[in-house]
C-alpha cells in the first residue's frame, strides 16, 4: 500500500478530467429545461438565444395624457395665431383625447400634452371638462412623433433580447416578458451528491467526545454547489468501510451528474476512496500538486455501457475541501450550465509577511486585505488546512505557482479578491496586541460600514508594522520598566519621527489563569519556579510578556527557573486553551480569557491598553467611526461587562503629536 | 385636481419617510427568526453576533497518521544515535499509533509522521504491521506540538466568529458549525406586496390588442425584492377603480411589511394611488425630483392604533418602476435585514455623447461601458422611461445631480457599475451601422468570453467615433459614388492618418420594404415620388441613406419629390416597424428586416458590409476571438440563413495598413 501520493500538476489533472468527460459526452451544457417566466427564473442561465417574438410597444402609444393630432395640421400655430382642432373623428384638423399608453388614432402622429392646450366647449368658452371639450386651441406647432412611443420603441420583433448563457437578472425577466416570452429554456441545474465518509465523523449537534469530528464539510460543499447554480444532496455519514462506501456510491450514481466523496482521498489505511473509484470505474488522478488539498481524486464511474459520470474524491480538511470544490467543481458546473466560470477580480498588493511554499505545488494562500495609505496590503492568514476561519476571514487568495518556493515580506503579489474594492476602502487594519474588546469593536464598527481586520503580532510587532505602513492602528500595552508609563517610550523607539495619536481603549487586569479550583494553589509569580508548575508564556514582543519580565525582574525571579517559559502562545485565549487542555498549569493573561474557557484567575497587575494611530490616519474619514464608538454608551457597557475591564479611561487622549 | 406634481428633492423625500418609519417603530432591523444551520441559511443575514460556543478542535488532535510521543523523550535522537520508544501506555519513553484526527494520549505532546519511524516487532526486526509494532525507532528529535492540531487551533470558545449583519457564505456555515451552532438567529425576510393596477394592463400571455399593456412590472419588482433578500407576493391586476384599489390595499396591509402600488402614482384622471394612500393613512411625498421615476408616492398606511406600514406608489413605466425600487426599497430592505445597503462600485469614465438633464432633478442615465485604449467610455443608452432594454443593456448608471443640466461629450463622469472590471475588460465596443449579423456575432462572441456592445449611429458616425477613440471597431457600408468602392475613401476622409484593418463581414441585399402583398405596387425608386407613397428614410450619415442618395442622383430623382424623405429612423428594423405600423408605405433597408416583421421586400441593390478596425486593436487579444468567429462554420451558416446575406466575402481582408 502506498503511503505517498504522486501529485501531478493541476493543468494535467484538468486535462485528464476533460478528456474523460469528452469521451462520456459530458463536455458542454448538460441539457435544457423549460420553466415558467416568473421570479423563480432569477439567476437561471438561458439555454436558448432569446430573440424578440413581438414588438414593444406593439402599437403607437401616447407617452402623455393629452390630445392626439396630425402634426401637419398644427403647422403655423403661434401664440398670436392659434389653431383650433375639432374633437372627434371628423376631417382634419381634428384631435382626440388620449391617456398615457393609449393607442393613437390611425390618422394621428403626435400628441400634445394636456397642459399645453386650451380646452373649449361648444360655445368657445373654457371647457369644464378638460378631457372632453368640443375643440382644443393650440398656440404652437408640434413635430411628427412628439410625445409618442412608436411601435417597437423598446423592442422590435426578431431583435436579440439576450444571448444564450446569460444569467437572468430582474430586468431581464421584464424584457423577456415584453418580448413575448411566457416560458424560457434554461440550463438544467447539475445534480451533485455529497457523500461524507469517516468513522470519526459525528452529525452536527452530537455530544462531542475526544476524537469525534463534527461533520460540516457536506454543509459547506452543498452551499457552494447551491451558490454555483447546482443542486446538492447531502447523504448521511458512511463509516470507513470499503463495502459500505461502495454501496453508497452505487446508490447515488444513477441520480446525479457528479459525486463528491469526502474524504478518504488520501493514502492512509482507512482511505478507501481511490479503491472505490477504481472498483466502480476509472481512477484518472490521485494527487494534484495544489496546497491545501493535494490528495484529491478525479475519476469516472462507469454505470452502464455508454453512461459514465465523474466522481471527485475531496480531501477531508475543511479548507482543502472548500478549495477543491472551487478549483475543480466550479468550472465544471459553469460549463454544464453554459455560463462563464466565476473569476475573482485581481489587484496588485504588497505582502506583509514572508511565506514559504512547498516546491512544485500551486499554493493557495488565504490573505486579509486592506488599503493602508497608497498600498493594498495582503496579510497571510493561518496556513493550516484545518483552519476554516482562515477562509472566513480571507479577503482574497494569493496563488503561488509551482515554481515559487516563497515570497518575502514587502514583495508585490497579485490577490484574487473575494471582496469589492469598496469594501476594502472601508477596511480598518489593526495590528498588534490581542484584546477581546477588539472583537466587540469590530461588531460596532460593522454597524457603521467599517470592517475591522485584526492581526495579532504582539504590541511591539504592531508598532513595527505601523512604522512600515502596514496598518492604520495598533493595539499596545507595553510597560516601560524605567518610567512605569505605558507605550510612549516604545512608540518613540519603534516609530521614530512618526507623529501619532494615542487613545486609551481600556484598563484591564492581568493575572494567572489556572485550572478551575486552582488545584496547584498558584498565588504569585514566585510559584512559577516550582518544579510541579508548568507555565505557558506569550511570544516575544507581546505586552504581556514585557509585563511578566518586568515583574520577574522586580521580584528577582529567573526566567530559567520557570518550566515552560519558552513555550509560546500568540493570544490570551491561546494561553487559556493551553491551561484548559492541561498542556500547562498556568499562564499570564487577562481575566476575560479565563472566564471565556471557565477557568480560574489569580489577579496580579493592572495595565492600560491603548490604540496607537499614526496622525495621517487619525483624522481620516475611515477612522472617524472608531472614535464615535469609543464614546458610545452601548459599546462602553459591553466592554464593562467583560470581566476585569475598566472603562473609565476609555477614549482618553494620551498623546497627540502635531 | 392637480395636473402637475410638486417634486421635492430626493434627500427630503427620504427624510420624510425615515421620520414616519421612526414614529412607527420601523426604523431598524425588523425582527429575527431562528432557522436550522443548513444550506438554506446561505445568503441570510445574521441577527445575532456569533461568538464561538465550543473550541475547534475541542481536543489535541493528530495532524498526521503517525506515532504520538512526548517530545522531551525524543531529545538527543540522531541518525547515529537512534532512540527506541515502546508502544503502549507504559512508562516513558513510550508511543502510540494515531490516525489523522485522533486525540493525543494525555501524556503525548507531539506526533512523528509514520514515514519517519522504523516500526519494529518484539524481536527487533522490521514489523510487518507498520501500525502495530512493538517498538518504534526514531533517528531525530521532535519539538513539542509538531504535527499536532492543538485544542482551539481553528476556533477558541467565546471568540467572535461572525458579526451581526453578516450575509452568510458557504464557508461561514462551516465555521458556525465548527463553533457549535445548530440553529441561527437571522433577520426575518421583509414581506412585500406588489399590487399591479391599471385598466390597460393584461396578464402575460394574453392576446394583445392595441392599447393593451402586458403586465410585467410586478415580475421585475418581485425579482428585485427577492434578490434583495425580501419575500415578494404578486397580486392580480386591479382595474383603475378607487374602491377596488382601496379594497386591495386593505386586503394586503395586515400581512406585509411594505406595499408597492404600481402604478397610478401620477396626477392624471385615473391615477388613484395618492387618494388611496390619503384615505388609508398619510401621504408623505407625492413627486420626487428624480428622472426617470419622479411621480413616486411615499406614504404610511395606518392599520390600527400603533400599527402602520409604509406604502410606495411606484410609477408605471418599467424603467421608472425598477429604478424607484432600487432607490427607495433597496435601502429599506437592507435596513430591515440589518445588512449594508447595496453599493455599486464606481469608476471614472468619459461620456461619448452629450446628454441634457431637466434642471432640479437627480437624473439616472443608463450607459453602456467599455474600455477602449486607455479610456473607460460611457455611452448613454435610450433615455425613455418605457425602454426596459436600456436597463438590460446598461453596464452602469451615470447620476447627474440636481444642479447639473447636462454633460458634454468627452467630459469626465463617474459611472456606478453593474459589471465587474473583468467583464469590462472583455468588452468589445462596436459602433456604426446597424446590421442583424451583429446580434449573431454577439452571441458567438459571448461563447468566447467576449461581450459585444453595439451602438447604432450610422456608418459615418462609426468612423468618426473610431477617430475619436470611442470604439474598437465600426460596421460600415458606405458607397463611394465616384469609385463605386465601399468604405475605403470614407475611412481615409474621416480617419486620416489612422492605420486600419478592414475585413468584410458579409454581402447583403438592400431594397424597399413594403406591406405584405405590396398593396401600393412599389417596384423601383421612381415610385417614391408618387404622391400616394409615404417613404421613411434612414438618418443622415447612414450607409443606407448614402446608397439611396447615390441611386436617386443616378436616376435623376429629386429628394424633394419624396414624401417622408425627412422622416428618419435609426435602424433597419425601425424602418420595417414604420412600414408595418402604416406610418410609411415603404423604406430602404435590408431584406432580413422585412422578413423579421413579415413584410414584403423589393430587392434593388447589392452592397458590402465591412468591419473597420484600427490597427492598434486589430492585433489585440481582446479582438482575436472575433476573427475566429468569422471563420467558424456555425456562424457562417447562421448568417447564410438570414435572408439576403451573402457569406462568400466573409472574413476577406479588404485593407490592412502597416
Amino acid at each position: 500500500m502506498s503511503v505517498y501520493l504522486h501529485d501531478i500538476p493541476l493543468a494535467q489533472a484538468r486535462a485528464r478530467l476533460e478528456e474523460a468527460l469528452r469521451q462520456a459526452g459530458l463536455w458542454g451544457v448538460l441539457d435544457a429545461e423549460s420553466i415558467a417566466l416568473d421570479e423563480n427564473a432569477l439567476g437561471r442561465v438561458l439555454a436558448e438565444t432569446a430573440w424578440a417574438k413581438v414588438s414593444s410597444p406593439h402599437y403607437h402609444a401616447s407617452a402623455m395624457d393629452g390630445f392626439a393630432v396630425e402634426a401637419a395640421s398644427t403647422a403655423g400655430a403661434r401664440p398670436s395665431a392659434p389653431i383650433q382642432l375639432a374633437v372627434g373623428e371628423g376631417p382634419a384638423p381634428r384631435t382626440a383625447y388620449v391617456d398615457t399608453g393609449d393607442p393613437l388614432p390611425e390618422w394621428a402622429d403626435a400628441v400634445i400634452p394636456i397642459e399645453n392646450v386650451e380646452a373649449l366647449d361648444a360655445s368657445g368658452a373654457m371647457s369644464q371638462d378638460i378631457r372632453h371639450p368640443a375643440t382644443v386651441r393650440i398656440r404652437a406647432a408640434v413635430t411628427p412623433w412628439s410625445h409618442v412611443r412608436p411601435l417597437g420603441e423598446d423592442i422590435v420583433a426578431t431583435q436579440l433580447v439576450l444571448p444564450r448563457g446569460h444569467i437572468l437578472r430582474p430586468v431581464d425577466l421584464g424584457a423577456l416578458a415584453a418580448a413575448g416570452y411566457r416560458r424560457l429554456e434554461v440550463s438544467r441545474r447539475p445534480r451533485v451528491a455529497i457523500l461524507p465518509t469517516g468513522t470519526e465523523l459525528v452529525p452536527l449537534g452530537s455530544e462531542l467526545k475526544p476524537g469525534d469530528i463534527p461533520e460540516y464539510n457536506s454543509l459547506v460543499l452543498a452551499a457552494q454547489i447551491k451558490e454555483m447554480g447546482g443542486e446538492a444532496e447531502r447523504f448521511p455519514i458512511t463509516v470507513d468501510n470499503l463495502e459500505l462506501i461502495t454501496q453508497r456510491v452505487r446508490d447515488a450514481e444513477r441520480n446525479f451528474d457528479l459525486i463528491l466523496l469526502n474524504a478518504g482521498s488520501s493514502a492512509g489505511a482507512e482511505d478507501f476512496s481511490s479503491r472505490v473509484v477504481a472498483a466502480l470505474g476509472r481512477l484518472l488522478v490521485h494527487g494534484v500538486a495544489v496546497r491545501p488539498g493535494h490528495p484529491v481524486i478525479l475519476g469516472m464511474l462507469d454505470i452502464e455501457p455508454g453512461k459514465s459520470i465523474p466522481i471527485i474524491g475531496v480531501p477531508g480538511y475543511p479548507v482543502s475541501a472548500a478549495l477543491t470544490v472551487d478549483i475543480f467543481v466550479e468550472p465544471l458546473i459553469a460549463m454544464w450550465l453554459g455560463r462563464p466560470p466565476r473569476e475573482l477580480p485581481t489587484e496588485p498588493a504588497r505582502l506583509t509577511r514572508k511565506i514559504t511554499s512547498p516546491a512544485g505545488d500551486e499554493d493557495y494562500v488565504r490573505v486579509a486585505v486592506g488599503r493602508v495609505g497608497e498600498n493594498l496590503l495582503a496579510a497571510p492568514l493561518a496556513r493550516g488546512a484545518g483552519v476554516i476561519t482562515s477562509l472566513v476571514q480571507a479577503d482574497g487568495l494569493v496563488v503561488l505557482p509551482p515554481g515559487v518556493q516563497g515570497v518575502e515580506a514587502g514583495e508585490a503579489v497579485t490577490v484574487r479578491l473575494y471582496r469589492s474594492r469598496a469594501e476594502l476602502e472601508e477596511t480598518i487594519v489593526c495590528i498588534g496586541s490581542h484584546d477581546l474588546t477588539l472583537d466587540l469593536l469590530a461588531q460596532f464598527l460593522a454597524e457603521r460600514s467599517r470592517r475591522l481586520v485584526t492581526s495579532n503580532v504582539g504590541s511591539q510587532g504592531g508598532l513595527v508594522a505601523l512604522k512600515r505602513g502596514e496598518a492604520h492602528l495598533a493595539g499596545s500595552h507595553l510597560l516601560d520598566p524605567d518610567t512605569g508609563e505605558f507605550n510612549i517610550s516604545y512608540i518613540r523607539q519603534y516609530m521614530p519621527g512618526m507623529p501619532v495619536k494615542v487613545v486609551a481603549l481600556a484598563g484591564r487586569e492581568q493575572g494567572l489563569i489556572v485550572r478551575p479550583g486552582n488545584p496547584k494553589h498558584i498565588r504569585s509569580l514566585a510559584d512559577l519556579s516550582r518544579p510541579d508548575v508548568k507555565f505557558v508564556n506569550r511570544q516575544r514582543g507581546a505586552g504581556t510578556r514585557v509585563l511578566l519580565d518586568y515583574h520577574l525582574k522586580q521580584q528577582g525571579i529567573s526566567s530559567a527557573s520557570i518550566r515552560g517559559y519558552n513555550q509560546e502562545e500568540y493570544t490570551h485565549l491561546g494561553v487559556a486553551a493551553a491551561v484548559a487542555s492541561g498542556r500547562a498549569d498556568c499562564g499570564l493573561a487577562i481575566s476575560a480569557a479565563a472566564q471565556a474557557l471557565q477557568l480560574d484567575f489569580v489577579p496580579l497587575f493592572q495595565e492600560r491598553y491603548d490604540l496607537v494611530i499614526p496622525k495621517r490616519y487619525a483624522d481620516s474619514e475611515l477612522l472617524a467611526p472608531l472614535f464615535d464608538v469609543l464614546h458610545e454608551g452601548r459599546f462602553r457597557e459591553g466592554v464593562a461587562q467583560l470581566p476585569g475591564y475598566d472603562i473609565s479611561v476609555m477614549g482618553t487622549l494620551i498623546v497627540e503629536d502635531q
